[in-house]
C-alpha cells in the first residue's frame, strides 16, 4: 500500500458518501474490520463480518445507511460499501497516477526498440523489453521488464503490461487493459490435420483482438485464430492460468476464474461468470448471463441463462470409494429395480386376484 | 496472414489437386466459406458447413470429387480437403521460409552468448536471449526474444523457440520443433523424501529428450527426470499449459490438448489423443491408440486401445445438487433395494406357500 | 548429473550408514537398480523393485538391514534408503556448492540493477535480470537470466531463482528457497466489485510472504493479498502450474502437486498433501494433516485430518455414458424405490391381515 493519506471528507466526496464524524480526520490506509488499526478506513459489505464492527480499531468504516444507525464511530454512509471500497482502493495503489499528470516518456536504455515502432507520449518502457518492427504503443502505456511485443502488434492507451508479457505478431490490445506477468497472447492455436505421416500443422493465420478495459491474470494464454480472430470483448476479466483457444469469443463483462480452459471456436456471451478450473469444450455456444460453478465440465451448449454445475464434490476417501463403486453398479441396480417392480406388480395383481377369487 | 499470392494452378500443383476454373486466377489468402471475400481460397472439410458453399464469396474452394460435382465455381479437387488446406496454409505463415533460401546468421547485439556456445549457419538469435556455456544451436534455428538456453542444452536444426522459452541445463530439443512462449523444459521434477524435519529434496539428475518435429504450446512445462530422462518422442503435439512430470515418456505422434497433466513416470503410447484438462496419475501405462476425452481422470493403466472418459458433465445447478445428494445416498439405496428383494422373495414364497397350504 | 565421485566409505559417513564391501570403491553416480552400470550406487526403497536386486549392475546398493542380509554385493545399510538416496543425490547436483566455499559476487553486465538495490556477498545475478528500486538480495542468492525483481522485494540468503521468475513489488521470499522458471509471485488477486457499468477493480494492496525453505515449481502463480498478505509457510513444496489466489495461507511442510488451484482466502494447515489438479474453493479451512487425492473438488471446509477424494475415475466411454445417464435418472430411481417399498409394505401388511383374519 502506498503512503498516501486523505481526509475523511475527501474520501466521502470521491464516493459521494455522507460523512459521519470528524471530516478532517486523516485516513492513511484501508484495512478489514479485523485487522484495521489507527488511521485505517474499513468497510462492512458482508453481514458475516458484522460481528467485528463493534470491536474494530478502524478510524472509520464504510457502512450502509442501515448499519450506520447502530454504529457509534465515524463512518462513510454509502448504498454499496463494497463498490465504494473498490473505488477508494485505487488511491493507495502504487501504480495510481494523478489523473491530470502528463508523465515524461521513458525508454530504458536496456530496451530494444525497432526503428519502425511508434511509441506514444508518456509511455514507460522498462529494461529488457523487446519491441519488434511496426509495433504501435499508444500514450501512457507501461511496459514492464522483459516483455516482448511482436511485429505489428498494437497496445492501446494507458494499458499496463507487467514484467514478462509476450505478445505475438499482429496482436491488438485495447486501451486501459492490464496484462499480468507471464501472459502470452497470440500463440498458435492447436490446429493440425491428421495424415498417414503424422500431424500436419495448420498455420494459424488469424489474430487476437482484445478490446478496452480487459484484465488478464498471470500466465494466462490466449491463442491466435486459425483464419478469423480470437476475440475478448471490453470489460472482460480473466484470472490466472486460463487457457483461451483459437477462435474463442468472450462477451462483454464476462468474468472467468483461474485455471479454466475454453476450447476452440466456443462463444461465451456477455455477463457470464465461469468458476475456477472449469472446462468448456470446443464449438459450443454459451448464452449471456450464464453462471458456471467451479470445476464444471461443460460439454454441451448452454442456451438458457442460469447456474450450471457438475462434479461430485469431496468426500472422505472410504465413502468416495463406495460411491464410485455404486455408480458403476447403477446399471445393474436399475435392472434389479425394474425386475422387482414387475414382480411386485405381478404379486399384487396375484394377491388381488386371490382375494377376489 | 502474409501478403503472398499464388495462381490457382500453382496451388493445385502443390497439393496435387485437379484445377477446375481459370488456372491463372490469383489467390491472395485463405478463409472459411462464410468469411471469404475476393481473392480467397476456402475449403469444405466438414459436411456441417456445406450449407455455406452455394453462397460463399470465395474465389475458389478446395473440395472432394463428390462435392465438386454440384459446385459451379472454381475449385481444387482433392481427396482430403482439410489436409490440403493444412498444407497450403503454411504458404501464408509469416514465418514461412523459401525452402532454398540460406538466411544469414543473425545474433542480436542485445543477446548474451557464452564463448563456448556453438551457433549454426542461418540461426537467428533475438535480443535479450541468454545462451549459457556449452550450448549447441544447429543450423537455421530461430530463438525469439528473452529466451534462456541453459548450460549444455542442445537445439536441433530449424527448430523455432518463440519469445520467453526457458531450457534448463542439459536439455535436448530435436530438429524442426516449435516451442511457444513461456514453455519451460527441464525444471526439477517434484521429488522429495519425507523426514522428521520435513521434506528432503531429491536432486533431479536426469534430463529431457525431445525428439524431432515436436510442437509444444505456450506455458507448458516439462520436468527433467530424477535419474533417467523424461522423453517426448517425434511427432508429438502438446497444446498450451500442459504439465509433463519427471520420467514421463510420450510416444510418437501422440496429441495432448491444453491444460492436461501427466504425473511422474507414466508412459503414454503412440498415436494417443488426450482431451483437454485431463489428468493422468503417476506410474501408469497407457497403450498405443488410446483416446481419452476431455477432463478425464485416469487413475489406472489403460491396457487396451479405445475411447475412455470420466466426469459427470454439466447440469442446471438445482438438478446437479439432487444428483450429488442421490449419489451419496446410493449405498443406502442399494441396501434398501436388497432388503426389498428379500422381502418380495419371502412374500412371494409366503404367498406361494399360503396358496399351497 | 555432475562428474563428482566419492568412495563408498565417504558416502556411508554422510548418511551414517554401515558400509558392506570395499570402503575404497569409487562411486561416480546414482542410478536405479534397473539402469545402473559400473560405478553407480543404486537403492531399494520400494519392495516392488526388489526383483531387480539380484541382477543389478550397480557397484553398490543402499539397503535396509533386512534387505542387506540376502544381498551378496556391496551395500550401504540404512534404516531409510529413500531418504538416504535423497541426501546423497544433492552431491551430484550441478548446483551443489561446497558448504564452506565463499563464492565471489557476480553481476552480469547485461543485468539492470537499480542504484538503491542492495546485493549480498556471493550473490550471482545473471544476464537480463532487472532489479528495481529498493530491492534487497541477501548473501549467496542466485538469480537466473531474465528474472525481474519488483520494487522493494526481498530475497533471503541462498535462495535460487531460475531463469524467468517474476517478483512483483513488495514481495518477500525467505532463505533457502527455490523458485523455478516462469513463477510469478505477487500478481494482483482477482478482486472486482460488480457495478452497473461492469467490474470495478479493487487495488490489491497486500503482499506475499514466502517463508524459508520453500520450493515453487515452474509457472506456478501466487497472487498478492487484497489488504492482508498471502502467506506460504516454511518448508512448503509446490509443484508446477499451481495457482494460489489472494490471501491464501498454506501451513508448514504442506505439499501440493501440479496444476492444483486454491481459491481466495482459503487456509490450508500444516503437513497436508494435495494431489495434482485438485481444486479448493475460496474461504475454506483445511486442517492440519489432510490428504486430498488427485483431481479432487473441495467445496467445503475439511475439519478432520484424513484422506479425501472426489471424481468418478476413468471408464471405457460406452460404460461411462451409461453411468452418467443412470446418475441423472437417480432421482427417479429413488422415487420408484420408495413407491415399491410402500407397496410391498402395504402388501405385506395386507397379507398379514389376510392371514390373521
Amino acid at each position: 500500500m502506498s503512503n498516501a493519506s486523505f481526509t475523511l471528507s475527501e474520501l466521502g466526496q470521491r464516493i459521494d458518501a455522507k460523512v459521519v464524524g470528524d471530516p478532517a480526520m486523516v485516513i492513511s490506509g484501508l484495512a478489514t474490520l479485523q485487522t484495521a488499526s489507527e488511521g485505517h478506513l474499513a468497510f462492512l459489505a458482508n453481514p458475516a463480518y458484522s460481528r467485528f464492527l463493534a470491536s474494530t480499531k478502524a478510524a472509520a468504516v464504510i457502512l450502509t445507511e442501515a448499519d450506520s444507525k447502530t454504529f457509534l464511530g465515524a463512518c462513510l454512509v454509502h448504498s454499496n460499501p463494497y463498490l465504494a471500497y473498490a473505488e477508494l482502493s485505487m488511491l493507495w495503489s502504487p501504480f495510481n497516477k494523478p489523473s491530470n499528470a502528463v508523465a515524461a516518456t521513458y525508454i530504458d536504455p536496456a530496451a530494444s526498440i525497432h526503428d519502425t515502432a511508434v511509441i506514444g507520449a508518456g509511455a514507460h518502457i522498462s529494461a529488457g523489453v523487446v519491441v519488434e518492427s511496426g509495433v504501435a504503443i499508444a500514450d501512457g502505456v507501461r511496459i514492464g521488464p522483459n516483455c516482448c511485443l511482436g511485429r505489428d502488434s498494437v497496445v492501446g492507451a494507458n494499458t499496463h503490461l507487467y514484467a514478462g508479457v509476450t505478445l505475438y505478431h499482429g496482436v491488438s490490445i485495447g486501451a486501459d487493459c492490464i496484462l499480468h506477468s507471464g501472459v502470452v497472447v497470440g500463440s498458435d492455436g492447436f490446429g493440425f490435420a491428421p495424415s498417414a505421416e503424422g500431424w500436419v500443422k495448420i498455420a494459424q493465420l488469424g489474430g487476437v483482438i482484445i478490446e478496452d478495459n480487459v484484465e488478464i491474470g498471470a500466465n494466462t494464454t490466449i491463442d491466435r485464430g486459425a483464419l478469423d480472430n480470437t476475440v475478448i470483448r471490453k470489460g472482460v476479466i480473466l484470472d490466472n492460468q486460463i487457457q483461451v483457444a483459437h477462435n474463442v469469443v468472450i462477451g462483454e463483462n464476462t468474468a472467468i476464474a483461474a485455471c479454466s480452459a475454453i476450447a476452440g471456436s466456443t462463444t461465451i456471451g456477455k455477463n457470464c461468470i465461469v468458476g475456477g478450473a472449469s472446462g468448456i469444450a470446443g464449438h459450443l455456444n454459451i448464452v449471456d448471463g450464464v453462471h458456471i460453478t467451479a470445476m464444471t465440465m461443460v460439454i454441451k451448449s448452454l442456451n438458457e441463462p442460469g447456474v450450471y454445475s457438475s462434479g461430485t464434490g469431496v468426500q472422505p476417501n472410504a465413502k468416495w470409494k463406495k460411491s464410485i463403486a455404486r455408480l458403476r453398479q447403477l446399471d445393474k441396480m436399475a435392472a434389479r429395480l425394474k425386475t422387482l417392480e414387475q414382480r411386485v406388480e405381478h404379486n399384487t395383481s396375484g394377491i388381488q386376484q386371490d382375494k377376489q377369487s
